[in-house]
């Protein structure tokens, strides 16, 4: 289909009320999953990121990278060890965590960015002493697979408001200098609330929560806080989807505005949770 | 045509390039003409200067007013001399200028611009001693129809930083305080120089600058600088174009980027010019 | 009388603790009334309040316009109909109220207070939605005679804040553009009390409020807000003094300093009350 | 001669102009002579010089103290030595001067004009190294007595933007910390320089210059810097008048607006030189 | 002993945990007693301000003066008296305090300072109205020895954000202009409760509180608020101790963090309280 | 050898005029080598640089890493080849360099930063497009071996300004979103003139440039611009030193102060160089 240029400008002026709504709003994008596979997915998340800056929005990206930590982990003939579905991170382990996810992947998106026009800024928990973290228990097992202490949000307002957009690592830090995985879901989260933000946006390979989880029709729209229980106990919430979930009712009960589950799979799936009224994905609400 | 969501995102990241490269830009628009009777485009025009804004353009509107003016001369039984297309006005005919555009005109485009979610400033060239004007001396004649000495860019430039849209009405005042009624596209050019604009746009009721003035398809793209004086005597530009190319010409000499003669009469044509490669009308261009 | 330099030094040096004590004050002046038709004490409004402003004070001036609004209706031969004092306003009057208000009576303050050397800029409620309004309903009928619902200080302040004098008209606007003629003295104290003024100066046409109406030697210097209700059972406050009183009470009540009616057929009223001990007029007292 | 309110309020207005004209410009006046020592002109003084601050000007003054010096160097038995009208200063009554400029004079002016409502901070030359200074040759005898070397005008526009009167004592600084006596006339002069300041006002106790010095009639208003030599030459700058004349020079020579000698034996006469269109005493210009 | 070059490397190090903790840390030094008056000492406090400057502290100076007064007292023949260690202060010997106060020891710790590479600015309690003072009454005789009313901190804050280190003298004034001469301890307190300051120094002649007067191994290392009473009972705080604990119970009660008496007689005594672990002196506590 | 308090405060304030000197100044710091394999003396780097920082200097750290590059390209079995010292860097070993440099290099010295109680950000070239480069033509071979196009200060500034303490990878961008590895060298250098620094230090594992590379007493200390030429050519500068001298010469040339060749296996060399009258090392001049 061929638009003219009129049918496009119209179009730009239909997205006026939105563009309207998030001035200066600050929006926390969970990227990882399928969109941070796909290439041609990922340069529309670099677009939709920029755009989101250009009309005066802040958006701050956290960022996850399993596949490519467990790709270099394989080249290293290192093997890991999962518990519930979080890695158990030895030292050695610990080390290509954060060569991958500081060196490469936070890098490349950064570059992404600027590739359509943007300015980043890529970040680990470990400048400024942004995330400040310790060991997790896992079923009695502490590695150094982390969890947030606090977020010094002083050093993101910074990077906000001098015009770039931070790109974070969730790598924290404990007070010895010892570093720790931490899963990026947990920190985009953790960051959200720490920066009273106005919306977390979690991208996942899924298109949100689903009554039915062989059903794609019976997404859930909205769900309510006080909802979660029942659904965790009947199992619609289930799997993956737990932690997900938890992520998001810890900030809307944190104080963030909005939280969803979208489809990453799905391309511009960010402008569409932003700039369409139906919205795409699951909400989260605080009631 | 119904567009699916995705494509009008799709359009947004289409227009991220000329985003990013008016982002910070001044442009002054010579708001007149068809743009301001038609109740449908002058929503579109409003549309348009508050898209402008939001995505980080300082749109700086200049407006005419002579239908409105005529309507109410006409009312009040008082009679306007034109001379080469410019009123004579005698003190009565400018109290009624000075009514119509400073408080019918100006507060309608102020209220027009409120009505789409912008926030803009009426002034009068009165406001902050704005525009220093004198008597325009017309084939001897001497009348209040001015001509602007010079233009004081602060109070502009204050209500930009402010987070305002400029809205200026284009009546001059001399050292005592007399007021002076001048061609609204004249002081849009010399706003445009004054501010060191990188864009000058005058909204006309004509496609643009004709070769053949009953061929519509004959439209001059672009006009040098050292075309003008040809094409003024060779009758291609004549009649009320004449002083539009001045003013065009005053502006680009005078260190504005770029200066626009665009048709006031297609919808949303600012966001075309801006927005699309070929852009629209005829660009006077300095060499 | 003649009085060499030294003498009028010595005045000078005796306004110094008044200079003093009203330094960096907010001071709402209502501008109407005689004040406003004679061309002498128009003179002398200026020059005080540009006196007011190089000697360290903000005023702010709020004005009417009725006489010239009338003869404008009338050279247009439309009929005003009245209810309790205020116009009641339908649309073709609205218009006129308009471009009178805003066009004309505004803009000449402005330039009345460029002449005499201080920088002021003209506003409507309209600009920068400063005046938030909604239709007056007067014994059941509602017209475009309006009322304030909330006045935007931000704008004033940012006047203010860059060395300007505001100078508003006392119209307003509703959230679809809708514009409404409001009682200048209603939008005085509103201004005053939404900018937590330390002064409110209403000029009139009478001396202050007067105890017996034919004996203008019995002023009434201070009234407390207490004694109010007691002096309109008793007749004293009566007429035109009701909605003036109204106001001032409004203001004082709302948290701005001190309130005054005064007589602006003297020149140099405002003047007067600052800087002599006795003040003139009424002041209306929160007791 | 008893004037009422209204005529003290013209009498403002008519100052306005002047007012207007030294609006935000930096004054320095060089206090002295008569008008330090009787107490009516002193408080005087203070009454014109916060005056001035709470107009809008920067007063900035510079103090001399030679009498209290002498005082006191008397009741110690000190003796000084004089060479063309410079003190020649031995340790011990270097000691002497800084007490008496630095402890008792400039904190009495300090004290002077919070009397009169203003704020004013008192520094010598060694406060933030205003003034630095060396040794002054005279007639091949070196003592405490000091020339200004340069002038650090930072200190002194700090205090100024923070809304303070800087009054400034006479002393210098070398780089060893040795304190030294400078001519106040001189360091007032040096003080204008380095500010770029508008205007320089030397309180004396005589008419200004006079062409015959017994006819006070014959005062020379405007002094040209081409006519100092020949007026050198003939003997009308003559005794004390020369060194003064030196420092109006060196002012307007270095940049100052206007450099005046006036009679601080006149009450209010810095008010009187700068609200009075004839002005009062001698003005030196650069031509 | 001969240190090389590593082993003054090493001690920078070891001073970095100090520097880090006092950074940005507000802290006034009450400077009198024999480090003023031994030329060495003297000029170990004016490194050791300078030294807490550069490394990110700001020290507040406030200075007493007692022996050089005497000093110029007894040169004019003027004699004292004194009531509880406090001067009774006549209007001759005022006089003298400010000279040698204001002009001579203020100035000469200003010149000391810049000496040493540091800039500062001598203030007294008149400067910006910096002390608010009134008559102390003792024993039912009062005279101008003075007691704090007020601090007024603002000016010293704008002294310390310039970059400057003030150097305050102990004379205080009144609404009237009257000065007086207050004790500078009581003067070091009142400007660290203002300030809120982070730690109050008084350097004395002793090496702290002694439990036995006669024994300097007796050193008390604390002081809590809650023991003074009973040790004045006792008579362990006597003489000039008690006005000193007064100033530290009046300092920490008052929000100051901590509060030192320390021994000036020691070289380097400031520097030795803040950058070693066991500091020296009698800290006071508020428990 | 112990000493006591007293003697470390007097080492402090020996260091005083060396604060004083380099108070506000930046000085970029090339970091690697030796100083950065051993644990201690990694160490005391870190306290080195934090110490800058507290007392007001503004160190700029940037460092190379490879060794441990090397390390993970001989666990991957990815071999590389040199040319004239220069990897020639294949894609594979670019991302090796990536994430060895920018996630596990980088955020060390980070880290050691933070627990010295310094805070630092580590930034790659890609972050804000901080160092703009194109491939390096080694012998007609390109590879991602890169030198600088251009850097953009703008961020470092901002990075200093807000406190911080930056930490640069030397990896470069160009536009296409290339990565490429550049000499650290060549970088600090390219850093330091953008800065407009005023001290360029490099450690390395050599006492600085010996006249006889086998005498350590041989030391050059000061080497001349214009001596550099005939060093080359009679072989004392040469090997590894050829190209640092040259980094050393394009800074010196571009505006830096002083630049350093330095000897990082000493430990605290940057303090010694900068706290000590003898420094050590060569110091290369402009000369």
């Amino acid at each position: 289909m061929v638009l003219d240029a009129l049918q496009k400008a119209e179009i730009l002026v239909e997205a006026l009320p939105y563009i309207k709504q998030f001035y200066g709003k600050r929006v926390v994008v969970k990227y990882g999953g399928a969109a941070m596979k796909d290439c041609d997915l990922k340069e529309k998340v670099m677009q939709d990121i920029v755009l989101m800056k250009y009309v005066g929005m802040h958006p701050i990206v956290v960022h996850g990278g399993g596949p490519e930590i467990n790709n270099l982990l394989a080249r290293l003939n290192i093997e890991s060890q999962f518990v519930n579905g979080l890695r158990v991170t030895d030292k050695e382990t610990m080390e290509v965590v954060e060569m991958v996810l500081g060196g490469k992947v936070n890098k490349e998106i950064v570059a992404g960015i600027a590739s359509k026009g943007g300015s980043a800024i890529g970040l680990s928990g470990k400048d400024g002493s942004l995330i400040k973290a310790k060991a997790l228990n896992i079923n009695g097992v502490t590695s150094f697979t982390g969890e947030v202490v606090s977020i010094n949000p002083r050093l993101i307002e910074t990077v906000i408001e001098n015009g770039y957009i931070p790109v974070i690592a969730p790598i924290g830090m404990d007070d010895e200098g010892q570093s720790y995985n931490i899963n990026a879901d947990l920190v985009a989260a953790a960051v959200a609330v720490a920066l009273n933000a106005d919306k977390l946006v979690l991208l996942t390979d899924v298109p949100g929560l689903l009554l039915d989880a062989k059903d794609s029709d019976s997404l859930i729209s909205i769900l309510k806080v006080s909802e979660v229980e029942e659904f965790i106990e009947n199992g619609v919430i289930a799997g993956g989807m737990v932690p997900k979930i938890a992520c998001c009712v810890e900030s809307v009960t944190g104080g963030v505005g909005r939280t969803h589950i979208i489809d990453g799979r799905v391309a511009h799936s960010i402008l569409l949770e932003i700039f369409t009224n139906q919205g795409i994905g699951t909400m989260v609400v605080n009631e």
